[in-house]
């Protein structure tokens, strides 16, 4: 956590908040302040500033907080996911918001297992708290929004061609693709499929909305990998902001 | 698991394995392979090919195999690591593997905890398993080398130089610094702190062992989330071999 983020319930008056819960605990165990000290905060989907601690003791914290600095630029990359074991899911969430990726749909494919749409990675609850834990570490406030989509073909018909409007759409597959590009200079929707991969009607339903299918050469990567890769070399932005 | 790994010991004549261990599990279970069936293979240092399924039951499969095809090229990124949390530690060789690095120092720094060098991430056992995860995922045979430098000063001082000799040297540190290049036509060696980064000390000591400082934009990264946003970024190999 190298961010306390405040939300609107923690505020006791506009420049002031209390807080009793994790936070207070990681304040406590791990930075382990005490009362005059300052610590980096942030106001969810707000500015990021510094907080004094005014009173802390075991029960709470109060903090005074100046809020001037705006969040790193988002990552201009929209991503399409289908749906993979909940174990990647939770990193995939949670290195999202890392990477300042804002908007993810989370999508059905061939090869998704259809008990992953019962599981708690489609939970509103869990995947706000993995995108938080991305937002801490990175020191950003901006919540990245998870759309999620259970029905394919609908979605890549019906929904896909407007949401790609205006951006450069890619689709990684494995194969004899062209490489994927590098530094990409405008907005941009990527594909990624789950492991195992798209299936050819999958991809070709991409195609068909306007996706281009890129290869990552040689090496299977894992989807979470994938995922890395892929916003590190489409994004020139992710090193000189 | 994308490929069958063949070790020496396999090899009950030139061109024929036994294999009777957890590899047999996953051709029985996973792959739910049977008798005359083909399957990706290759000899761990060696080169890639087919196995065919000669013989098939609970307790060994036989396969003729065939191995004509050269593994990936490797990724030409030395990586110097400080070593972290064991729990990062394993995802990061797995990572390394699967990226195609083929050098790691894992090295001692200030913020690395004491304990960290007496898990279990150290020893040469658990090392491997890692390395072998990553290359049946990626599906490489060339194992990577890791070496242990638990005295930094040493290290940085009297072995560094040598073995960045030929190669563009970056240490990735947050702060005002260069922005990390991309796409890199030379071979590399990038160092990467611990959780917390490097203390200055020891910045100074890597950019007089030759080492230019860059950064990663903004975003504080996890150690596993910049090594594979750097090499990435470095390497542009990774989608057009």
């Amino acid at each position: 956590m190298n961010i306390i983020l405040l939300h609107e319930d923690d505020f006791i008056s506009p420049t002031c908040v209390r807080l009793s819960d994790h936070r207070l605990t990681h304040i406590l165990k791990v930075i382990r302040a005490k009362e005059g000290d300052t610590l980096k905060v942030g106001r969810l989907n707000g500015k990021l500033g510094s907080g004094l601690i005014e009173q802390l003791d075991s029960d709470s914290c109060q903090l005074a907080v100046t809020l001037e600095q705006a969040p790193p630029p988002a990552t201009p990359i929209t991503l399409v996911l289908a749906l993979s074991r909940p174990k990647m899911m939770r990193r995939i969430y949670r290195m999202a918001a890392e990477f300042g990726l804002k908007e993810l749909y989370v999508i059905n494919s061939y090869k998704t297992e259809k008990s992953f749409w019962q599981s708690p990675v489609v939970e509103a609850d869990t995947v706000h708290r993995y995108l938080l834990e991305g937002l801490e570490q990175c020191v950003d406030t901006v919540l990245p929004t998870v759309h999620f989509k259970p029905r394919f073909k609908p979605f890549v018909e019906d929904e896909l061609p407007a949401i790609a409007t205006g951006k450069r759409a890619l689709v990684a597959h494995p194969g004899d693709h062209a490489p994927c590009p590098i530094a990409v200079k405008e907005p941009m929707i990527l594909a990624i499929g789950p492991e195992g991969g798209f299936i050819p009607y999958e991809v070709d339903k991409l195609v068909e909305a306007g996706f281009e299918t890129v290869s990552l050469g040689p090496r299977i990567l894992r989807v979470e990998n994938a995922v890395s890769t892929l916003t590190a070399r489409l994004y020139d932005g992710a090193c000189d902001r």
